[in-house]
């Protein structure tokens, strides 16, 4: 039997998993507020517009903005009685505490969290692989049935995602360390640009081009996302609030008193910043890999890169990552190609002798 | 004349900048306390070893270390009383005012900060294009002569970088904004992450890759880096403090009360963000131009992304930047390839046409 979705909300989440899962052979149907919306998702080949309350779905997805996940949850829970739900707001235990307060029966609920995104949204913006290679978190609670699980890891193992489950509160605690707050710093130390003069930016450099990066994101959704996860973001927080007191403390004797104890402070919580960046995993889940990087000068004009990819691969070497650095003011750029510790010395070796200058 | 540079100190800056110089054809000598390092130094080509004190140099380099830069500057000064004197160390009101308050005639001498620098440190982590297309910022003083800043630009020019000047005030207020500040936040975020389960760094994603990044750098260097430049430091940190306790306390009247103005906060925090980032120049210390984003799925395999970024080449597209962005678990990849606007819709066209699976 071919499994029927129905997936409530024609937005970026819910068109691109409409669009995947239909690729599968899945039969979605789609429901939105806006008639505009759905059709468009329609057109993108995320599904068939959603008919009579008669065709009842196997499991229903929403996909609706965060601080209406949970009633939209109860309504699917309530009109179609057979039915799995999820939602996929990225902030999982206020949604499920909404469930669970209203009443209905909880033991086809099961929390979501497929963790894709781009910086930009809306129907239009839906990619059939949004999901592929991503963590897709599933949230069950204490009454979520097997069943209820099982469809919902189908679901996320059809789009290619990798499925991780844990409880609602160990999620939320998790993404307020590795998203919410990293997004609230970069957030604030953008903030600190705002009134710069135009010379002291032009100091800029690719550290500060990567620590601020996200601080492009869309305050409206951002700001959703905070307050709905307020008591994990703030407990984070405040561990950010006691080191950065720290530092203003350290700082401040080192201006006006004798500095005693400021350099111990200092360096205590950059070695932290050392260890927990340790502790951040490499790509493909793996743990962080010691890759090696190899840099080679690379002139900015059409071609250059790709020749030198090119000889990159005609070597056998499989890149591992890859960071463009571009210089200030000149034609020049620096790429920088990570590779594992054994494919350096073949890969410096060949790309000299082909004429590159080459740095490991 | 061949202009003959002292180059005092072979550690990573001094010994790529003798690399550079004498590729350039300016006469170096290189002055280290460690023989072992002036000599590997001089093998990888930065010039010869220092002789006697009759050997007048025309500039001399000041690559010490930051803490002892100054007491190095001033020997320098009054041991040759015709030579250009500079120190590259990266905070300079410090090692400015070290010099003036030694007593000894201070026009010789001028500061630099070339903005140049790796994860490594040492003599044998140096390259000779490390300046090339990078802020060498000139930061002379009252009394610095015409001729001495003269010099300093023709050694910066020499190697590629672009030449900026500014009193050294101005220049370690903004790099505590856009260099110390940011390194700092990158720590306490990565700090945060040090004791969290297994299962929740499993969550991190590209955008926490980013922030913390440079929270890999050297706390021995970096301690010295800040309290060098304590009082910018410090007032960059208590914006970023005022703003920290902000949101802290938008979020306990989100748990703790009815959350008023909370959600306000957290906007305006969010929204101060995009602004600051949006002052960050693009590559080539240009404004920050309307690059716009070509995503592109690339299998992880050995030539394939050689192969798109031929086809970029061939389709005599130029790329502005390059970004690889790895799934999780699975051997698929996105190359999200920055173009001008204008290079959009033909480049889509082209790689679509070539079997490429492309989004915009």
């Amino acid at each position: 039997m071919t499994t029927h979705v129905r997936i409530v909300g024609a937005g970026l989440i819910g068109t691109s998993l409409g669009i995947a899962l239909s690729g599968k052979g899945f039969r979605v149907s789609l429901d939105d507020p806006s008639p505009t919306a759905v059709r468009l998702a329609r057109d993108l080949r995320a599904g068939e517009i959603a008919a009579a309350d008669t065709d009842a779905p196997d499991v229903v997805v929403v996909a609706a903005p965060p601080d209406v996940a949970a009633d939209v949850v109860v309504a699917a829970l309530e009109r179609w009685p057979d039915a799995v739900v999820t939602d996929v707001a990225s902030v999982k235990e206020s949604v499920l505490h909404s469930v669970l307060d209203s009443g209905v029966d909880p033991s086809r609920y099961v929390g979501s969290h497929p963790m894709a995104g781009r910086e930009r949204s809306g129907t239009a913006a839906a990619r059939a692989d949004l999901f592929e290679g991503r963590a897709w978190v599933i949230v069950p609670h204490e009454t979520s049935t097997q069943a209820a699980v099982a469809a919902l890891r189908e679901i996320a193992l059809a789009v290619g995602s990798l499925v991780l489950v844990m409880p609602a509160h160990e999620h939320d605690e998790a993404v307020a360390a590795v998203s919410h707050v990293p997004q609230l710093a970069a957030s604030i130390v953008a903030a600190c640009l705002r009134d710069l003069p135009e010379s002291a930016v032009g100091l800029a450099g690719p550290g500060l081009r990567d620590v601020t990066r996200i601080a492009a994101s869309d305050p409206r959704l951002w700001t959703q996302i905070l307050a709905g996860n307020a008591p994990a973001v703030r407990a984070v927080m405040r561990l950010v609030r006691d080191q950065v007191d720290d530092v203003v403390n350290a700082l401040d004797a080192l201006v006006d008193a004798d500095g005693a104890g400021a350099l111990g402070t200092l360096s205590r919580v950059l070695e932290a910043g050392n260890l927990g960046r340790a502790r951040i995993p490499g790509k493909h889940g793996a743990p962080p890999a010691a890759y090696e990087v190899v840099s080679v000068v690379v002139p900015d004009e059409p071609g250059a890169l790709a020749r030198l990819l090119g000889d990159v691969g005609e070597a056998g070497i499989n890149l591992e990552d890859l960071h463009l650095e571009h210089g200030l003011g000149q034609a020049v750029g620096v790429a920088e190609l990570s590779v594992v510790p054994a494919s350096v010395e073949p890969l410096h070796t060949e790309l000299a002798r082909l004429g590159w200058r080459v740095h490991d």
